[in-house]
């Protein structure tokens, strides 16, 4: 399907997970077909697709695929028996298929965190004996919720959200954290998205986001299709910006928040906390509750994932010369809760302090199937 | 002539200037021969030359050659008169030349320091009616005292600053204040590569610098050439470094430092300055006198530069859609001057208050001819 308003990035069709390729974007809108877990891996770790939510989603869809490839093929799949390597299991099979899928991007907690739900369904359904078919067919419709309650996180995050924001206010963006990060629709750019559909005539400053180019490529190419004004900037303007008066707000997304409202993001983030604060201008934060890692009590334990130099030295020409050119990547940074003025989630909005009542404020009804 | 371990960009050989055409590092070295102020003018404008005290030699040069194409050419150069169209004067072309050289960038103050100097110089020599070939001459020579007086104003640099550097520190830079920006040594890499010659074994972090890649292209050439231990990162990464305790110290260069200490640089030079603040790490500036304009009060009066949208978006594939969308490019950003810890000139190190301190330590004796 072609580019929805809400820029969903990931879907079912038949027995098939779809994705949009992320690394053709703004160039081209490329759908690919995923019909295994190693496929959807493969995609994960490449940034095929990404985003803290996304991943979660493409995670839950890798799960049921990995089920769905241990039925026989060559029968009805209704009366499918599993076909099991001698030797093995069922259970140790789709445990390994979640590690695998589990081990592809280390960051953010959606992804642990859909395939704990997927990996539970699944436990729940083989301790009641339940037939192959109907297993993988729950999985279907679980992957399928999970993507759906993102999307719907997402408007609730969005409708939250566009309370803080004052008519003609210019917000400042880091990275994607928009439709193509997420079930769709977007978590900061949700929250944007929501800001323009009340008319409140706002302008979004985009930084491009180095290395990958998140902003410069994707978040753009949402805003550009969303009618929505902005201006891209690399990621060292965005201070002279603020002295200048012309940012009256940052809103990023977050790929793990620890108890204390700790938070991992895309790296550059943590400066334009930095920034913010010295500038007097409010710094948010919005993530679904699937984004809070509540078995950490601060942000020093999440791990950051360190990418291939090729990310950053692969735009500048003599890549002879970079071959010997030490360089550091790591793909995020931790913005300590202090510089956060609030959460924006599904729940609301909620400010400091953090420490204990961010575990409040996330408890929900647990989602019905 | 190949690299030399001092990395300087600009000299004269014979009737031509020659430059290093920093668009081609560190792919290759190649040296471009200019023979008219208009050839000037072009290579400043598209950065085959850059670096604040660098433009300004280059500036001088460009003045010797537009004296130099007035001359009779088909004639012996001793004996040479004035080639000049009816109904003009040689002052006035003088002056249109250098108008034209100092319209090629407007931030660095350097450029118009040392047209302002040649074209002093030239107006002297007129008074005095001097002879077309001593008048040529005599530019020829000054423009080579200022390409020798910064090479050794970087050098003084060099050894004052590094006494401000302990023994394994880390400093953090960002753009190329190399030799590549001066006439060879560098500014605030003149401080590096006086720290590392007194076997402090220090290690440099270095700002790509977005847009243009300054750092990613030149500073490492610059330090990989001197045997530096560095690292490579986005400037985006600068903040999370800071966090960890891993930069002891930020030194840059200037394009343009105000009578009070308000200084302008390469875009996100202000986002460090902020950023070393609210760490606690010192931030430096090391420029020449030549960078000082006491005709300013403040930063504020600084013009900055803005640049083609195409610096931004030309890294990332999807050229059509980039032609629509709003890229906001600013070469230059402002630190005032409570951000700056101490500037290292050739004078030494001046530690704040700067507000008149600044004009009395640039204050030295005119360079003998």
């Amino acid at each position: 399907m072609p580019a929805t308003p809400d820029m969903i990035p990931i879907w079912r069709e038949g027995p098939a997970a779809k994705l949009v390729d992320q690394r053709r974007l703004p160039e081209e809108w490329v759908e690919l077909d995923i019909h295994t877990a190693g496929e959807m891996a493969d995609a994960i770790r490449s940034l095929a697709i990404r985003g803290a939510p996304a991943i979660g989603i493409a995670g839950a869809y890798g799960f049921w695929l990995a089920a769905r490839q241990l039925l026989e093929s060559d029968i009805d799949p209704m009366e499918a028996t599993w076909a099991i390597p001698s030797g093995m299991n069922l259970r140790i099979l789709l445990a390994e298929a979640a590690h695998g899928l589990r081990l592809t991007r280390p960051t953010a907690v959606n992804l642990a965190w859909a395939l704990e739900r997927m990996h539970a369904r699944a436990e729940a359904l083989i301790g009641q004996d339940a037939p192959p078919y109907e297993i993988v067919a729950a999985l279907e419709r679980e992957a399928d919720a999970i993507a759906a309650e993102d999307l719907a996180m997402c408007r609730a995050m969005g409708a939250h959200g566009a309370t803080l924001i004052a008519a003609g206010e210019t917000v400042l963006t880091h990275c994607n954290a928009g439709g193509l990060a997420t079930g769709g629709y977007g978590t900061a750019l949700g929250v944007i998205r929501a800001a323009h559909g009340r008319g409140l005539g706002i302008h979004v400053f985009v930084d491009e986001t180095r290395p990958v180019g998140q902003g410069a490529r994707l978040t753009t190419y949402e805003l550009d299709a969303a009618g929505i004004p902005f201006t891209l900037i690399t990621d060292s303007m965005a201070a002279s910006l603020m002295a200048q008066g012309r940012v009256q707000r940052v809103i990023t997304g977050a790929d793990r928040i620890a108890a204390n409202g700790d938070a991992v993001n895309k790296i550059g983030t943590y400066g334009l906390a930095v920034l913010a604060n010295f500038h007097g201008i409010p710094f948010h934060i919005a993530a679904p509750s699937s984004t809070v890692d509540l078995s950490l009590a601060s942000g020093a334990e999440i791990p950051i994932e360190t990418r291939d130099a090729d990310e950053v030295t692969g735009i500048w020409p003599g890549q002879a010369f970079y071959g010997r050119v030490p360089v550091h990547n790591p793909a995020f940074d931790l913005i300590p809760h202090q510089l956060i003025t609030s959460f924006i989630t599904e729940q609301g909005i909620l400010e400091p302090p953090y420490e204990g009542r961010l575990a409040e404020h996330i408890r929900q009804p647990v989602p019905a199937h």
